[in-house]
């Protein structure tokens, strides 16, 4: 049911960086299987990478961390890494101390393969929460992943990180710092359980930019900002929620020491391009989508606000049906905007569009209002919803999806 | 789908408050009709009260307040109150000004009627958002239900309210106080926009208690956060939800003029047990519920942080299509509680139980937990959900349903 999920593109080796897959058989038997793979399937990687790369990681805010999480944040802190090992078909989440065990010994087949210190590798996982993870088929497969690391791998891996999504998500770009090509690819998996901070469950970037570790963490949370936390599926954010940028420096441009640095915002506009085109992938695979929608909140009097308006929008489940069922209801927009928690809106200010349609005007049904035009906009598999406060400068712009049967189906289904 | 909806019990009169319903067609044809109900049905109610009357109410925050709920909370707030009129079928919400003229207009008709003063009567309206009530075929069926006034009509003013309610929700109720038997009777409406800050679309709960307009105000208050404010389908709230309650004075015992008296424990008690039961009606009559569950919340440290989590857990679209499912899924449930905000949240001291089955302990799963019983438990009409946090003596219940096929047929097809 995916959204005009767009093909694979060409994907572009990062100078430096090495993938390779393999199968563990992590995903219990008798449970669901990701829509379009057949088994058996890779559902580990290994991204091994110079050892002058810097790294940078935004974390679910979840207080429940998976054991992976834990590590990955403190290691990537610590820095030093050298490889990253990602697994699908379990999240090793709610799985305490000996959930910790288990990654690190995970991590330490990773470091022996590569013979790079232990603490250099960065563990995550995806999937099913509250298992174990089966340690010694992973520590197998990690090293048969290590046996086959390649430039090129990336598709393999980006298919590898699936779970309920029905399409490898992996993209390339290209920006000049310097007078120096610098390459981005990055690759994310997450169809449900989809929301900001951290709206993606997985993602990871690499490029073979030349940037501080100081600098390149900035650029991460400037970068999450604008692209994985401004997607909403279903309102719920994950226990292992992690975008993940690796820059191995192999461009040969001048290194980025600062925000103020000329290839700073070039390099961060180019990652933020990816990351955005990787979010909204997400969406668009979102779990039952039917239609890939647009929120825009303008006229307010601050981010916060305009934020507050387009999530308790794109998260109402009365909105959702609406979407779904292609209704341009106006009720049910003007009872999510009320209910938001902005105390002082005045509703005859506010104005809603469904892409050129004005509906509401000053908190009524827009005079000449054409309702079948409206249809036809919300007939379309994507579409921007406009909601004007007349309150001030600030707009916002979330992604989101519909609620529909096939959302139910999924979920009902997922696991038992 | 309605999950046990108990049938109706015995109706007492509430001496002095007479009640009359008509048919107004409000209801655009073509517009979806309530599940179990024929047309032509009534969709207009007139509650006539005693001049000695005190009343009280609590409304909805929403920032669309819709035009009926401003005049009824004005004139509530003034006093002198003589009539309830309350439509079905078109919520005149986010009408403008017209709208006001509107209620106004029907308001006039009833005092007309009544013989009572222009401000004495208070407009309530739900349905429709966003379109101009048939204010001529409402004056005319005001004028035919204030003909028809009588003591013994609740049941068929509980209809006359419903809107996507499969069933009429109305319940008595008598307390002792002073040695004066005082008896309640209320109705209420509402299956989805249902949640906090006003949960029900309307109640209303008339005694003959003879309590002070400030007191009823405190009780009233009081009783709606324990009952209304403690249960959420969908998370969506109305712009018209309001919960009334009436006293005419009529049982002669001595008054209740400060929250002091030892009545006033006793009739708030008796005006929550009836309020609670309406509510939890209103949850067991969920648009597309297939279950009735508590969650409970206990061992926290504050109130307001049980409460933060209880909704996240029961509005969680991942936790709700798990309890459609009939899923154990304690991955899902401790997702949710950890992204409820509360930042200092110690997973390893955070327990869940489905009634008798501990799930997890500790923040992992249980120690010889026994899935089989879980899944026995969530395939019940109606289980607890408990989550206990470790951090101090705070705890709250809060009641809700599970997210179905149905939930999403009935929302995607009202309305077109």
């Amino acid at each position: 049911m995916a959204v005009n999920l767009p093909p694979l593109g060409e994907l572009l080796v990062v100078p430096g960086v090495v993938l390779g897959t393999a199968h563990a058989g992590i995903r219990k038997a008798g449970v669901k299987k990701a829509t379009t793979e057949q088994t058996p399937r890779d559902d580990l990687v290994v991204i091994a990478l110079p050892s002058e790369t810097t790294i940078a990681g935004v974390f679910t805010r979840s207080a429940f961390r998976a054991a992976p999480v834990e590590i990955a944040s403190d290691r990537i802190a610590a820095g030093g890494i050298r490889a990253l090992v990602i697994n699908s078909g379990n999240a090793n989440a709610a799985t305490g101390e000996p959930g910790h065990v288990d990654a690190l010994a995970v991590c330490k087949a990773v470091a022996d393969s590569l013979d790079a210190p232990f603490d250099a590798v960065a563990p995550f996982s995806t999937g099913i929460i509250g298992e174990r993870l089966p340690v010694a088929a992973m520590v197998r497969a990690v090293d048969a992943a290590c046996g086959r690391l390649e430039p090129d791998h990336w598709e393999a891996a980006a298919r590898a990180i699936m779970t309920t999504d029905t399409q490898p998500k992996v993209v390339s770009h290209q920006v000049s710092v310097d007078e120096k090509m610098v390459t981005l690819t990055g690759m994310a998996k997450g169809a449900g359980m989809i929301k900001p901070d951290m709206a993606t469950m997985l993602a990871f970037v690499c490029c073979d930019a030349d940037i501080s570790t100081e600098c390149l963490a900035g650029l991460t949370r400037e970068v999450a900002d604008r692209s994985f936390n401004r997607i909403t599926v279903d309102g719920d954010t994950s226990t292992n929620d992690a975008f993940v940028v690796c820059a191995t420096g192999c461009a040969g441009h001048a290194p980025i020491q600062s925000r103020g640095c000329a290839g700073y915002a070039v390099l961060r506009d180019g990652v933020a391009l990816l990351a955005t085109e990787l979010a909204q992938r997400i969406v668009r695979d979102g779990e039952g989508a039917t239609r890939f929608v647009t929120v825009r909140v303008c006229g307010g009097a601050s981010s916060v606000e305009c934020l507050q308006i387009a999530y308790t929008v794109a998260e109402s489940a009365l909105v959702k049906t609406a979407i779904f069922a292609g209704d341009p209801n106006w009720g049910r927009f003007c009872m999510a905007i009320g209910r938001a928690g902005i105390t002082d809106l005045d509703p005859t200010r506010v104005n809603l569009w469904l892409n050129d349609v004005r509906v509401a005007e000053a908190g009524l049904v827009a005079q000449g209002y054409d309702e079948m035009a409206a249809v036809q906009v919300m007939a379309q598999d994507e579409f921007e919803i406009r909601i004007e406060l007349g309150r001030g400068m600030s707009e916002e712009v979330i992604w989101t999806t519909d609620l529909s049967y096939e959302y139910v189906r999924i979920n009902a289904e997922y696991r038992t």
